[in-house]
């Protein structure tokens, strides 16, 4: 059969706008009908000249079109006889685009091959320009030192050596990056580890997924806080973990709970933050981190220890994390500098002894080769020439004003309709409403007025709490003002 | 027990050129004693006056570490005894610092609560930054826009507005860049897909782990190319799947083979790079293109589709990947723009359906939480202002003239010791020495000379197979010629 009759006008849509070049456009379309079975195995296409005069192109886009194929294996010459779809080819019924096209919008059954992921976001509200946000604890990222990594970053991309980062580094991370985070750990958190004990990732979350990924399996039961960071409790399900709950009260997990739960039977796994629980902000107390450290070293229990912000503590200063102390190398310790700079700037950090850092490297290629060197190189500078400590103090002192500053506005604002206490440290106030009380409503309230605050739905996976975590530490003076007068007006 | 006589100035060290104040250096000091079990629960401490004498500080700093302890709960005053250590911390026994504490890089038994990684990567040697680096096909990032991507990173940074991107946009990626990049595949690869059915990961090596994780579980088969990418090969292994392999010959995958492997019992999935095979670089052909498609749909197989250099073809226009095709949703395609720019920008993306691009982005979200927002819209200006394209099509003539350069270069300098064809595209060239010949060796005389080129040992896990893959496209012609001086010289 010869299929000249085919109205390749209307089968073949040519975008003369298209970055495509039209003998490309024209290709494509030819064997997208081979694949459709439109045109099949050892049909004969209409010479150059008659399909130049259906499709209404020039003769020698049609020659480049048909030479494109011929090379690629589409089409053959036969002979004197023309142009024909390869013979070796297998022959296909044509199928309608519409009804299971590949990814096609309008499919009516969806393939199922895939597993579903139990973790359901809050729901989306679009964002405008003019909007106030108000996160559930970020820093602020008007004041971190941006501009500094940008400028050290194009610095470093116009090094003839900087081919150098890219394939031979190790996957733990840029080597300065390493050095410098080891070493201001051991100053600020008494770790007293070396570069090789550290593995720097995108973001802590991904400390976390990592340090899990090698620890959990399929069947796996972890001990978590009752509240709890929920992507933590997500991920460690997804792992297919299974959650044993502790309560959390004013001084922190109920300790004596995780020692009965491993004198039945050890779990795998214990995930903590001892220093501003999420959401609740609270701070284990010095003799529960005691008991703790004898529980682990007793059991062997393996630990993930979040000590997302450490960094900012306003009352005293800081408590030690578990990592400091003597715990037999059970626990690891995950650290985040997005929390320090802008939660776009994704860095954390996993802490651990240097076989389980080597290891974890290995996994990390495997989920990601590695970071962006010349970034992670730009912020250990900033560690090095001492911006960011520098930062780190400027920062501290200003959330610690923003802190006093948004409770007392909450406080005149809200009234007896809230209870929370003010965090000793961190980015955020945990704010308990009436059980009656929709947080929901007063979300949406807000969004009218321009303000974007969560409307409260990923905390409420308990039933019994009716609470949201307000970030303080990225509002300024007038924004706050902004958010407290439209709470007193709307609650 | 008072304890009054311990050598507090030997057990305590004070470090003043430390950014940790002195008052908390003591502070510390003073709960590592106690967690140790030097001081215990009860024990009376000096007064601040004698300790100032021990250790030799001035009392109000002794006064400040005190009043810190006891905020922290570590230290309680017990009338006008003195200052004593809670009496509610647990009793310990003292434990040797050096036997097994915590992170020790001497300690003799490491704790196996983790799983070790069957990865091994290749041997590391310490890279100068004068030497030559010879990486197995990777783009020249002294050609790319990346001034342009910080250029307007800076811009955005500086946007009262920006926080918008932070909390309340996908987790699947900037909307901009996921835009521009279903725009860009459906011109180039005839996709026909829109922003909703793409997921932005942080390099490529991440969109196949959110992918196989979402359809892999221990036990799982998936098959493989023999040889093929050895970094996806073991992330498979580490989820816990059983690799199926077929062979690779001239023509790309043997297709008759996977659909024997069907007939028996379909496989959970299929991991191909049908563009330019990594590592031999061969194009899967247009006939076995036609055939795997119909496997797919008969046997609803899901695929991975590689297509990670699919930007850079020299001979004739690129083939158009499967996903492209009829495919019934099975196909989900896997791309990087890391590898259009540099290999230290780490930018992948995933393309599936937009039920799982949905379930995918969840996912992502417990991995990494989202990538870098500011760094995804500046790469996401460099496609709307057409500088993407200006810099592929600049890099596809420059690349396709170092292809012929070097492969010229290569039978100069080898001769007959070398196997290899003219790659079609990519990066990379496959060459195959005789089976006596030692690469590693080779390796070992080229660093000598400074120039560091990897040992194969990552292609050698084939018993088979003696071959490397030589990166070209980052090489200009003066970095060319040193090298195959060097191979010339050296072989």
């Amino acid at each position: 059969m010869t299929i000249q009759t085919l109205p390749f006008a209307n089968l073949i849509s040519i975008d003369r706008t298209s970055a495509t070049p039209i003998f490309n456009q024209l290709a494509n379309g030819l064997t997208k009908l081979i694949r459709e079975g439109k045109i099949r195995a050892g049909d004969q296409l209409p010479s150059s000249r008659d399909m130049a005069f259906i499709i209404k192109l020039n003769r020698t886009t049609v020659i480049a079109a048909y030479d494109e194929l011929k090379a690629q294996g589409w089409l053959e010459v036969i002979g004197t006889k023309g142009v024909f779809v390869s013979r070796n080819l297998p022959v296909m019924n044509p199928i309608s685009f519409k009804s299971t096209h590949s990814l096609s919008r309008n499919a009516q059954v969806l393939p199922d091959f895939y597993h579903r992921i139990s973790f359901d976001p809050p729901p989306y509200r679009e964002v405008k320009p003019y909007h106030l946000m108000i996160n559930d604890g970020q820093p602020d990222p008007r004041v971190a030192p941006i501009h500094s990594i940008l400028n050290r970053y194009k610095a470093l991309s116009n090094r003839t050596d900087l081919h150098r980062h890219f394939l031979t580094g190790s996957p733990a991370g840029n080597a300065s990056l390493c050095t410098e985070l080891a070493s201001f750990l051991s100053k600020t958190r008494a770790l007293n580890i070396k570069a090789d004990q550290v593995l720097v990732t995108h973001g802590a979350q991904l400390a976390i997924y990592i340090a899990a990924s090698m620890i959990l399996k399929p069947g796996s039961r972890i001990i978590v806080a009752e509240l709890n960071y929920i992507l933590a409790d997500k991920l460690f399900e997804q792992l297919g973990a299974k959650l044993v709950k502790v309560k959390v009260d004013r001084y922190g997990i109920d300790v004596d709970q995780i020692e009965e739960i491993c004198k039945k039977s050890r779990p795998d796994l214990l995930y903590i933050i001892p220093h501003h629980h999420h959401p609740t902000t609270v701070t284990l107390s010095a003799e529960r981190r005691m008991k703790l450290l004898e529980i682990i070293r007793r059991y062997q229990l393996p630990v993930i220890e979040d000590d997302y912000d450490y960094d900012f503590h306003y009352n005293n200063s800081p408590i030690l994390p578990l990592a400091s102390a003597e715990h037999g190398g059970y626990v690891l310790y995950v650290g985040s500098v997005s929390k320090t700079l802008s939660s776009s700037t994704r860095l954390g950090y996993l802490v651990g002894s240097i076989d389980f850092i080597q290891q974890a490297s290995r996994f990390k290629q495997l989920v990601e080769i590695r970071g962006d060197v010349l970034f992670e190189a730009s912020v250990a500078h900033l560690f090095s020439n001492g911006e960011m400590q520098r930062h780190l103090n400027r920062s501290v002192k200003l959330y610690r004003q923003r802190r006093d500053r948004f409770c007392q506005l909450l406080t005149a604002s809200l009234g007896d309709l809230v209870q929370f206490s003010i965090p000793q440290g961190g980015m955020a106030v945990w704010l308990l409403f009436p059980e009656e009380y929709s947080i929901t409503e007063l979300s949406g309230r807000l969004y009218k007025k321009g303000i974007y605050m969560n409307d409260g739905s990923i905390y409420r996976y308990s039933e019994t709490v009716n609470g949201i975590r307000l970030g303080f530490a990225s509002l300024n003076d007038d924004e706050m003002d902004r958010f407290a007068a439209a709470l007193a007006e709307l609650k």
